[in-house]
Parts: C-alpha cells; sequence; structure tokens
C-alpha cells in the first residue's frame, strides 16, 4: 500500500518511512529534554491552551474526521470500530476538558520521593524525573491522541503517537493541535509526534527506534500487544487482557452478589474491567445462582457454565475450558462451582490475567484471604470490577490498565509515565 | 556437551535439560506464593539460619570449590576470573554474614505506599507486595548465589539461579544451604531454586520460561546482557555498562577535583561506578590538567585524550571516538576538554551509558544545572562515582545497578524488587 498523505501538516509520508520516523523520535528527544526541565506551569499552560485550540479547530477536525470514516467504513469497519473513530461536538468537547483536567493534576515531576544522608556526609535525594520519549500505539480512536498526548506532556514526556490507520486525518490534526498548544505557551512543538501516515511499517520504524524511544505502549487487542511484544527490545507498559472474576463467597450477602454481578458484566461489556467469569461457592450456589442469572437474562446476558452450574439452572449452557481464559468483551459470561474461597483463588491465578478481581462477602476473613492470596493487579471486595479505571482511582486521567508487573501495575496516570534518578551532594568525598 | 552431574543434590542434569528447568520453575512458582504469605520474620529467620548452615558446611563448600577453580583453570580462565570464583574461608564468612545483614534490613513486604476513600466510599490501598519467581544469570561467583538468592527471600521472591558453568559444584551447593535455611524455618525448600547443570540450554529454558519465571535479572557481561535482550520476552532489570563520567568544572577546587578524579578512576577499576571519562572544562584545563595526569600516571593509569587534552599534556595520548564510548574496567582514561557545563552535559547524554556522573564545583548553579540536566541513574556533585553502590546508598544489600528506566533505577536492593498491588473495599459498590 503506498503511503496516503494527510491533510493536514504530512510529517510522515515520504518513501522512507522509517528514516522519517527515527528522524520525528529524534526531534522528539531534543524536545523532551526541554520540556522535562520546564515548569510545571508552562506544561500545564500547554494543555489548556491545547484544549482551547481543539475547541477552536472544531469544525476542521470534524471535516478531517468525516474522511477518517469513510475510509473505515470502505475497509468494512465493524459498527464498534466505526463509533470509536467517529468524532462529534460532544467527543470534542470531551477531548478539550480532558486536556484541562489533566491540567489541573499535580505537578508529578521534581518531587522528591526520598531524603537521607550517609554517615560519610553524603546527601542523596530520590527525585521524580519523566521517562523521556513515549511511543504510544492504539487502534482508530482519534480521541486517544489528545488523552495519551496530554498524559505525556503533563509528565514531562515527548510522546511519538501511532494511531490506527483508519484515523490518520484527524489523529493527525488534533496532534498538530498540541503542537500548537506548546508552541503557544513556549514549549518546542516537537515534543509531540502524531505520525501520519497509513503505512504500516511506520509501526516497525518505532518498534526498533532503540535509544530514540524510551517507552512503548501500546493500547489495543490481543494482536497488537503481541506483535510490540515480539519485536521490540524497548522496555513496554503492556495492557494485556482483562480476564476479570467475580467470587461470590459463601457468606455473601445475596442481593449484593446480584446486582455486583450484573454491574461487573453488564454496566459496559467491553472494557477491560468487565467481568468475564463468575465463581460460586457450592454452598449457596443451588439458593442464589437462579437469581443471578434472572437478572443477567434480563439484561441479554448469555450464560455458559461447568456440569454443576448447569444442574442448577437449565438456562446454562455449556462452557468449554476455553471459556476460563476468554475475555468476551461481549454480552456472555461463564459461570463455575467452586469449593471455597481457597479453590476461587486457585482458578484466578491459574486462568485469570492479573488485572482485576472482586470477592463479595459479609465475611471478613475469607474477604481477606482473597485479597491477599489473589495475585492480580487490583484486587476488590464487595465491589464491582467496573471501577477498575484511573479515573474513578482518582488518578484523574489513565493511559490504560497496566497488568505486568515491572513498574507500573494498575491504573497507568501521570504518576506512572514517571521514573526517577538520584542526586547525590557532597563536600569532596571519596571511597576509602 | 553432555551435562555435567553435581555431587550434591543433581536438581537439573537430565537429558531433558528445559524441561527440568520449566519443572523447577514451577515448583519456585508454587513455594513463592507460600512465601510471599509467609510473615518477614519467617523469611529473615530462613535468612539467619541459612547463614549458620553456610558456616557449618565451610569445608563442604572449600571442597566443591576446588573442583570449580580446577575445572576453571583447565578451561583457561583469566586470572581474574578465577578469583572471582574462588572461595576462601573468609569469603564463606562474607556470605553468612552478608545474609545475616539482609535478614536486618526492614522488611518491605506487606508496607502500605498509599491509602485513600473516593467519595463513593470505595477504600483503596496501594500494597507492597513480591515480584513472584526472579530468574538470575550470572558469572561464575558462587558468593552470587547467597547474595542475589538471600535479596530474594528477604523481599517475598522465590528465585531460580543460574551461576556461571564453572561454578556448578559451590553454587549448587549453596544454593542447597539456602533451601535447608527455608526448610529450618518452616518454608519451602523450593523457593530457591539453583541450577546445577553447565548445559547451556538450561539458560535459553529459563529465557522462556513466560508464565513461570517473572522477572529476568542478568548479571555479567555485555554479551551476557545482549544475549539475554534478544532471547526473552520476560521482563529484564538489565544492568548495562557504566561509562561514568567526572566533569572538572571552571569553578572546582584544584585538589577536590585531582582526588575525586583519581579515586573514581583507580579505587577499584573493575565495577561499573569506575569512571571512564574525565571532562574538563577549557578555561582551566591547562592549569588543572598536568596535576591530576601526575596523580593518575602515579597510579599507573594511562591517559588518552582529545587533541586539546594532547596539547595541554604531552604524556597524553590520542584517544578515537570509540573512546568515549568505551567501559575500560581498567588502568585508563579519556580525556575531553569541553568548553562549559552544556558541553559536558551535551557529552554526557550522548556518549555516556546513564549510570552515574558527577561534576567538581564549587559553584552552586552549575552543580544544579549538571545534577538536572544529565539523564542518568545517579548524579552527584563534589563526589567519587565509585558512591555508587546499594551499600553506600544504605540500602544494605544490593543486586546490581539497574541502567534501565522502567521499575527500578539505580541500586537494586530488597525494595526495589517488588510491585505492588491495589487493594479496594467496598460496601457493594456498583459503578453507575
Amino acid at each position: 500500500m503506498t503511503a496516503a498523505r494527510a491533510q493536514n501538516e504530512p510529517d510522515v509520508a515520504g518513501k522512507d518511512v522509517a528514516g522519517d520516523v527515527r528522524r520525528l523520535a529524534s526531534a522528539a528527544k531534543d524536545a523532551g529534554r526541554i520540556l522535562a526541565r520546564a515548569s510545571g506551569d508552562a506544561r500545564d499552560d500547554a494543555l489548556r491552551k491545547a484544549a482551547n485550540i481543539i475547541r477552536a479547530r472544531q469544525d476542521e477536525i470534524l471535516t478531517a474526521n468525516g474522511k477518517d470514516v469513510v475510509f473505515g467504513q470502505a475497509r468494512n469497519l465493524s459498527a464498534a470500530m466505526i463509533d470509536r473513530l467517529t468524532l462529534t461536538p460532544d467527543r470534542i468537547e470531551a477531548m478539550a476538558t480532558g486536556l484541562e483536567t489533566v491540567a489541573n493534576l499535580p505537578n508529578p515531576i521534581g518531587s522528591i520521593l526520598a531524603d537521607w544522608e550517609q554517615p560519610n556526609g553524603l546527601k542523596f535525594q530520590r527525585v521524580r524525573v519523566p521517562l523521556g520519549v513515549i511511543g504510544i500505539i492504539y487502534e482508530s480512536r482519534p480521541n486517544v491522541t489528545a488523552d495519551a498526548g496530554g498524559l505525556c506532556l503533563k509528565s514531562g514526556n515527548a510522546a511519538v503517537l501511532r494511531g490506527g490507520s483508519e484515523s490518520i486525518h484527524s489523529s493527525g490534526l488534533i496532534g498538530d493541535c498540541l503542537r500548537d498548544g506548546l508552541e503557544a505557551a513556549g514549549l518546542p512543538r516537537d515534543c509531540i509526534q502524531a505520525i501520519k501516515t497509513r503505512d504500516r511499517a511506520a509501526v516497525g520504524a518505532m518498534l526498533t527506534a532503540t535509544g530514540l524511544i524510551d517507552i512503548i505502549v501500546p493500547r489495543g487487542g490481543r494482536s497488537l500487544i503481541e506483535r510490540v511484544m515480539a519485536e521490540t527490545k524497548i522496555p513496554i507498559i503492556a495492557h494485556l487482557e482483562g480476564i476479570c472474576h467475580i467470587y461470590v463467597d459463601r457468606a455473601a450477602d445475596p442481593d449484593m452478589a446480584r446486582d455486583i454481578t450484573v454491574n461487573a458484566k453488564m454496566r459496559r461489556t467491553g472494557i477491560c474491567g468487565a467481568a468475564e467469569t463468575l465463581l460460586i461457592d457450592k454452598t449457596i450456589a443451588s439458593a442464589q445462582l437462579p437469581g443471578i442469572v434472572d437478572a443477567l437474562s434480563d439484561k441479554g446476558c448469555e450464560v455458559r457454565g461447568d456440569a454443576a452450574a448447569q444442574g442448577i439452572d437449565s438456562r446454562i449452557t455449556p462452557a468449554s475450558t476455553e471459556d476460563w481464559e476468554t475475555e468476551y468483551l461481549d454480552a456472555i459470561i461463564s459461570v463455575k462451582v467452586v469449593n471455597d474461597v481457597e479453590d476461587a483463588v486457585a482458578h484466578i491465578n491459574r486462568h485469570g490475567s492479573e488485572h482485576t478481581d472482586s470477592i463479595v462477602t459479609e465475611d471478613d476473613a475469607a474477604a481477606e484471604k482473597f485479597l491477599s492470596e489473589v495475585d492480580s493487579a487490583i484486587v476488590m471486595h464487595n465491589a464491582s470490577t467496573q471501577f477498575a479505571d484511573g479515573g474513578e482511582f482518582g488518578m484523574g486521567a489513565e493511559i490504560g490498565i497496566s497488568t505486568g508487573k515491572l513498574h507500573a501495575r494498575g491504573p497507568v496516570g501521570a504518576e506512572e509515565l514517571t521514573t526517577y534518578k538520584y542526586v547525590v551532594r557532597g563536600t569532596g568525598q571519596v571511597r576509602p
């Protein structure tokens, strides 16, 4: 496929896509050093100015997005994908408001995380600093350009942004708005690089830009994450799938168990914090499962289950072993009857994805066992897994939920996009 | 090469090396879950018991080590490598004392890093937890088995330890002592797995044990690190080389500049915190460089430099561009004359390895500029780079110095071998 040219600034549209991406990343690296040393106020000013520029250019953004939608329809994107690609005046306003929300968060950079002195008089500080250049690869969702770019700027990082190929007109233009906001605040435009080519070689070039891009953040489906993990040696903050569980303990309050299960599954089925499997204690399964299935069925949810669950409720269709490790992202739930909390924990640690899991119980000892032994980024007691979200955590905004154990775990906000350095001050000390 | 059998417990010595390594790692994973939930006192008890078992088995360890040394000599290891392979009663006592020192550190597990409540009544905690199973690949230095294994146990992690092939008798036996210590403290032996085969396939099996080993820590030369980075998809905590700089500013105290340079280069040339390049401000280079070269030459250090440095002191031999990116680990230093602190920062950010760099100056503004703008894990003012060491930082012990930006940066001690989980407690909240 030949590289398509975006109508707005065609940053990457030539034949040497890989070279162009490296050039953009290198410019981002240099610009990022200036951004890192700028004041928090200057960075916030850039975010607020970008928000207003997005508002002012709403009509242009809608026009560019219209082209993207036509292209996406010609490519036969699903209705859900077209919906995520489509911008409206409300969605554009939400992007602008989102940037202002991020601007209002506390500045994470420069805070002193620890401070001590050794007997030889050396003074140590651990100081929070940006990561550098963050490469973000995402689907055809133009609003992510503003959300992810804004979080990077907030945390003093430069960003190389590569949205899905159906979104390049609108993503590119939103990237330009962020660049204009930087310039208006007296900061270098090159802190934000929105790649404007449909050529997939751009992704490969990002994945091999060791030394120019410090961190890769893939946001998307399993195949994208797997491609990124296979092709890059750059460290990644990966958001893998969310195979989230609700465990209804023998000491659960029945109404609460039903309400939490229905909310965790059906409030929104397409988010990573949606529950995919219900585990229910065998001692209360006969009494409580039919009511839960009633409530799920009322909302249009298909229920699959193991033999024990099917024996309790004939509406439950058979689940295969594959079901225990499937992120449906749809109105389907799998049900398994377990012996006790220990059995539930073992199932989750074996089949889950270390994302978010919740126990419903009035028994504090069972709850503490579950919270301690389930090895997931987020463990909950008497709450819906749909709260797995940076905003709900009070973090203001998030770039995703990390299911890895290194660096950030759970919601990744501005603070999680930072690292630290040690600053050591002496008076001429040499080591004996 | 056929797998050699260690005289002590031959855990991995069969034909199916890869299968055996996976079996050990899987046992470590199960055992690690128990270790993670044990009390800090139980883990410390295991460390102290292991220390005493090492003391009690000193003669056996020396005998096993003697076999390793004979094997190493037959393989024509260098004198330095034989030295690092060789154990003595003093070195064995140092291992035991090291384990006791780690036991006396505060327990990092279970501490609450943050604690807040949202308006909907959900209570959030960020709690420190172990990483899981840490795979450590190191050179033929049997003491690392105790040091690294001890830090893993302290931080609630299981460990799969693979020392260099010349050290398998002594490393394996030290691993057994750690296992005995665990058992004596009522904890599962399988938390420590010291791989006892010379077959290099064991390393490959570790690097592909995704899902069983959570983190890989390579400790060794550049070729090992590069192999690990190329072959594994498991996240790594990598210690790359230390290309450390001393920058002598125009406002440096001349005696301090000389003493710090000599100490940073020559105290021990083989450690990663040793300085490799001296940058000196052009305005004071003529006055101060000859005295620094005098002092370095007195200690037997070869001095290479750029044209400007050679013009000042005829003892300085030419440096090639390669010299600016070489970790000599030897009595050689490269010298470059720079225009000012800005030029020094640019050189370090371009040629350094983001390890440790120090400015010598009495000018606080120059110092703050250097500390802020040099993008390294450790930045220093008026101190020797040889202080880049977890012990000197007051961390008690370290597994290495991380030059990466994700997760841990700088010295990696017990606390850096942990992650966190979010614990969310509700009263039936569902998300609107």
